[in-house]
């Protein structure tokens, strides 16, 4: 799904600054169920020579509405595909999902550029 | 109570990530009063080679409904089965216990795989 | 279960004046599932010559710990049961259930003494 | 899509009492722009012969995640199925949808069985 | 305790006008157990030819610290007394204790002048 | 201001319900010093043949922005020109507008059908 | 000090509309004391054909920062002294005053125009 | 007051786990004023051989109601004899007291074993 | 813009200390749709020479309110600007945006003297 | 105006330990405008041999009520007489001050004894 994703020249790369993106209306579906899973999203990375643009980044949200996929792999691959596309410093992922069964879940994973 | 526990593979065990499951509907009984306990139990972990199944998890947290216990006992004899179920490079369980005689009680407890 | 509801005579029967009772630690269990169901339950009443006894209720409600019972009839019967042990003037019982397949419920009666 | 609905007998019928659902994870989608929305749907009811049965409300709120419908429609629609379903007495639906271009909305309309 | 009790001329007596009292800091003791109760007494009212001196209430409250009395007696008998010192046009006084045995109570008494 | 406003049908006409619309980011300009006022501004109202189109609503906010203008007569000219564009039952406007000089405001205005 | 209020012409009198106005930094002085009192003065007033000007009424608000005056005076005086100034309709002035020795006081008082 | 306290064993001493307790119901005596104090006292620790036992602080806690003491030595004295009766590998003390004249106060001290 | 910032002597240049200014009502424009940006900028920063004005700040944060700048361009640009004016020891800008197609961006970038 | 602080002696030197103190109520006048500021002033400190006296110190923030003075002069001022007064060995004074303009300010000043 991340041909959806497209990016921008960072106009300040000399300064290693953070950028924080947060979706709230995060959905997919559970393999198991075949039942809806409700998410909230967050992205937190220091931009190397480019940025992530948000409506491409909304768009590619969306491909995961009838997705059947885990949180494990929600975050995880999130996460790899944003760094193949803009090859940040550094990158943290967030899920935070509704409960299930009485149940509430997070999944967070990070990268950082090796020197 | 532990062999109701199940886990699957980690598909991304080349990363450190941390997965955080919280149980707010917790309930055993107090071994002193017979009367129960209600708390929410907070698992945090970065997996290895196995993560937790949350449906099995549930069932196995249903396990204390009738059990009698101490506040101490619950936070660290579930962290012992869940460090044995699945082998986690880090672990901690907190249980934070319902108001009883004007008093509240937090429960902490961690492990840390040795290299 | 009512057998265990206790009373003690209103001292200021010429006032009408409201009592009104907290339990958010109630649980049950759902008959189709076997599976805990959690809740608050609130009652209100304007007491007419007999109050509740406060701690014969805590006993009262524990009896439902594992009772497989309905949310409708979990409301209803509690009203039906305190009206016969304390005949009050009026009286509304509240029962608000935990998030279950990502609904919320809630159930509220009421009763008004006839003159 | 009321095909899904399903109702069980009031047992309490001789009693006017209020049932609350509430849905945190509505989503349908906007049949201008073909992009999702997000809301919570309350429905409050006071029962006559028949209850909703919320496993089966559940699936009828799935029946919408992939439906183009405006938010006026939804909540209309929705109070004339579960009229046609259970035929309470009395029933209210509110919906209250997410920010979109910086104005939030909420739809609810209201039901009264004439005597 | 009620002669602790002060009282200044309503200035403005041509006026219905409402005052509130809040005290967050009433204790008094279980009359069964003999351990303290805590709680929040809150006192509104519409002055007549008097209004309360708020020093006085004060030293009023601290008279129920080490007093044997039921919740149902604190709010019952606090309005008796008051309504003696002041004769206001009406008057209500409500006790929010604080939760014993899983169980949260609420006594709220009112009085209205006859004309 | 108000030819950016549109309507579309409502399908509903045979009942009264109601529409809630909040802007959080509405801003206008004060008259008296030439700096910008914040505010939200709420619309809540009953349709009667047309329903308020939100897209163009927004853009009919945006021609606030460098207008100079008084709390009040933001308020009652939003309500003249709701109602003139889409006449319905019941309509409330209100203004909350952010602090100045330690003092807050608030504007509401209300208007209904006659019969 | 009701010198400093000022007014304008209200130019919407055909309608009647609420204001709201809330001062969250209003500050006297006890007269028993010498101390300072702290609080929140809220107004709420339909206008007949004056509105209240805010910037006058904040150099008004300061005037009492150094008056000696007990809570039910100030209530009072600002509502005579409002009235006298603009004549509205309706009018309600509320005071919100710090604690004092563990107690919290709340002081309301309203006036309408008789027809 | 130390001998009220009880202890039981650590079953888990070859760990490091610390527990919390809060008490939102202390209450002592000023002594300047003999006026009573109020406020939350929050207990951290990490136990080596031994456990504070709830019931015996509970009523550990009572024993300060009618003592005047000043804050810095409510706090200082509840850490040195916690560590007396349970020898903590690790233990902190903080008393929260509410309001007095406008200013709000805190006091916290920390112990650690040395090695 | 930022010929309009202003400063003033620090007073106290041998001591480090921290000033936090926040604006909760900046405004852009966004240079792809034309339509307004709203969000909250948020500076700390160590005084070195030179504090920043605040009443010259707040005139410089309203030059952005036509502006067609992107989120990551308005904290880099501000903290450029900052810089230019009062060379701090230490500062830090961030800008927190409303939500945009159900998404929310938040940019943070920093600043150090170097010794 | 530090001659009105007072202090006693610790009785706990040996042990480092923290006091904080909030004073919600802080006003003072703007040098520029003549206009009352509004603020929190909370000081946080570890004492030596001397504790600050709490009534005393009510009475040293009263001075500042009709006192000219700038938020930064503020905070490092207290912190300069509060360090002269009982020679902590940690202190620090943050003050938050109200809206002004749009705009929240914060300035926070700390001292660290040599050894």
């Amino acid at each position: 799904m991340m041909e959806r994703l497209e990016t921008f020249d960072n106009k300040y790369p000399e300064r290693d600054y953070e950028i924080t993106i947060v979706n709230k209306e995060f959905t997919s579906v559970c393999p198991m169920t075949g039942l809806p899973d409700f998410g909230t999203i967050t992205i937190q990375y220091v931009p190397d020579k480019k940025c992530l643009e948000l409506k491409a980044l909304k768009y590619y949200f969306l491909d995961f509405r009838n997705e059947g996929i885990f949180y494990e792999a929600v975050v995880n691959q999130i996460l790899d595909e944003l760094i193949a596309a803009c090859a940040p410093r550094k990158m943290t992922v967030k899920g935070e999902f509704t409960v299930r069964g009485g149940i509430y879940s997070e999944v967070e994973a990070s990268y950082e550029k090796e020197n």
